[in-house]
């Protein structure tokens, strides 16, 4: 194994917003593509679709299939290259279940209900209504990744303790089943600290997400995005065009901050604490920068969307070849178990 | 579906004693032999090497293979007849495991913590060291049984809790994921209460136990078999040949009363009592009562014991039939959950 292995996945949530793509979607392109001085790629990447993960939040899975051809239809427009990258849902790979068996028997329930990320979760949730499979969940996350052999588990510095428990389970499994040289069949992946950029959400709210309403969608035309700009919180101290703002508060800032290059956003900055520049005025350059970088993945997505039969086509190669790399490492996994 | 539906598993412990027989594969015979009126089976019966629920209590898998093909030799001895009944192991069927992640989403972590079973199970161990996958037990029992539609399950009035487990998940299942007629993928499977024949250990334990060392093998010859005899416990006031005796707290007279003839049983316990019978002469009646019940079983078991290939090759025709069943009802839950 010469590159390194990057497993990256989503639930299936389906259409993405522009918080998904410069929230992970981006970097995950930028992996796909990474080249090393030679030319070759840096990292082998996989995408998974996490089905199996969203029954542990939801078990209605009414719209899970249109979500995920919804879903996978964003990311090749956003540059996921199947030939480069097998994309496969969780539950089409039986090995994910198989190994996330075997590893449930390396880590207390204990250890695992004092996972801070789960204890976030179940805040406002009872917990005598956490599921089993809830409370499972980074068992299977820690399946997910060292199925692939995944040695770069790229990462924001709150997920740091989700990694340490793939690690520990990675430790545990090759000290009770070390190979015949002493080795083990995992190597404990390295968390590679990564920047997410966050967007806000149009309302202003910390996060852009579909049940609150205010994403942007990566799949809007101009024209939607026009119209939902409408909507966005501004610095609610301007009132009319020439009051002067403060942009460090205002959502649509934000936006110009990652869409708008560096000097249209120097100048907006000035301009709006000026009064030169209106809301009404900001938003329309605004909406303009957003359609202007979205555009070539609309070109791609016109593509995949036309024909879902093609993107259902390619989760069922990427599977193929996802089963192939899943199965190799179950076959050292058993043979280390001596299951034979 | 017209047969009713067992599946009975074992751990994978290696040559099985006499109490192994008498608790369960005496019943498992029964049950795969079960005729009904017109002569047909009674009941499709599955037989199950529990190896991943053999992770639960203790992970070293060292000696896994051979106990494996030990027990299933002692199986087919006791007249298991794989051509009426597929056996297989636990981990080369995956969708155990498949079905096992489904079921976890279906009840609730603390659900299993409440399990009486489990509480007897940890109360010596600590809490603390409870991993994820012996909490989930129950859980894999309950894929176990409904991969395979199971709707009877023979049990011990001690095991109806875990029945009611796989009830509840069935329930959950057909209730969160209905077919569209408005029925459920599965049936909620009926407790078959089963008096099971405890035999008391050679020592007078509660329970023979390879670990206790207090067994006599179902492998065991006549030679063996005396051997072992001469260190049952009896009455320990009956010290010497001609002190009357008390059958009732004797190791020995439990073993006549499940291997001797009814008028023997009588006779003995009359000579005991009396002080007519010694203890030497009523340990060699009781080998020889259960050498002769062994015979048939020893002589089938020669066929398999000199062909371990031959016990392979059951198993692996037998996991190709239970993946062909398996699979098929993965597909109606796959179907029912619109997993596709
Ligand atoms: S002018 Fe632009 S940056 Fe300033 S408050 Fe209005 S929308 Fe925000
Ligand atoms: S004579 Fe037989 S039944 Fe009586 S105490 Fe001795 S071994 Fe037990």
């Amino acid at each position: 194994m010469s590159n390194k292995r990057i497993l990256s996945g989503m639930r299936p949530t389906g259409k993405l917003h522009i918080g998904h793509y410069t929230g992970a979607l981006e970097n995950w392109v930028n992996h796909q593509n990474a080249t090393v001085p030679d030319g070759g790629r840096r990292y082998d990447t996989f995408f998974l679709v996490a089905d199996y993960h969203s029954l542990t939040t939801s078990l209605d899975t009414t719209d899970i299939d249109t979500n995920t051809i919804d879903m996978v239809t964003d990311w090749l427009a956003a540059g996921i290259d199947p030939e480069k990258s097998p994309i496969f849902r969780q539950s089409r790979v039986k090995q994910h279940t198989e190994l996330f068996l075997v590893f449930s028997m390396l880590i207390t329930a204990s250890r695992l209900e004092r996972n801070p990320t789960l204890k976030d979760q179940v805040r406002d949730l009872n917990m005598e209504t956490l599921t089993y499979g809830h409370l499972g969940y980074p068992v299977l996350q820690a399946a997910d990744i060292l199925l692939y052999k995944g040695n770069t588990v790229p990462v924001g510095e709150d997920q740091i303790p989700h990694v340490e428990i793939t690690r520990e389970i990675a430790r545990r499994f090759n000290n009770q089943y070390p190979l015949g040289d002493g080795s083990g069949v995992f190597e404990e992946p390295e968390p590679k600290i990564t920047r997410f950029a966050r967007l806000l959400g149009l309302d202003g709210k910390a996060k852009m997400s579909k049940s609150l309403g205010n994403t942007i969608l990566l799949s809007d035309g101009p024209d939607d995005i026009m119209q939902k700009m409408r909507k966005a919180v501004t610095d609610t101290g301007k009132i009319r065009k020439n009051d002067p703002g403060h942009p460090e508060v205002c959502t649509v800032f934000s936006y110009h901050e990652r869409f708008s290059p560096a000097d249209t956003v120097a100048a907006i900055e000035q301009d709006c604490r000026s009064g030169a520049l209106g809301c009404v005025d900001c938003k329309k350059m605004c909406s303009a920068a957003i359609s202007r970088e979205l555009q070539p993945l609309h070109e791609q997505r016109k593509i995949y969307a036309e024909r879902p039969d093609m993107v259902r086509d390619i989760l069922i190669d990427g599977e193929e070849r996802a089963r192939h790399v899943a199965e190799s490492t179950m076959q050292e996994v058993r043979g280390a178990m001596k299951l034979g």
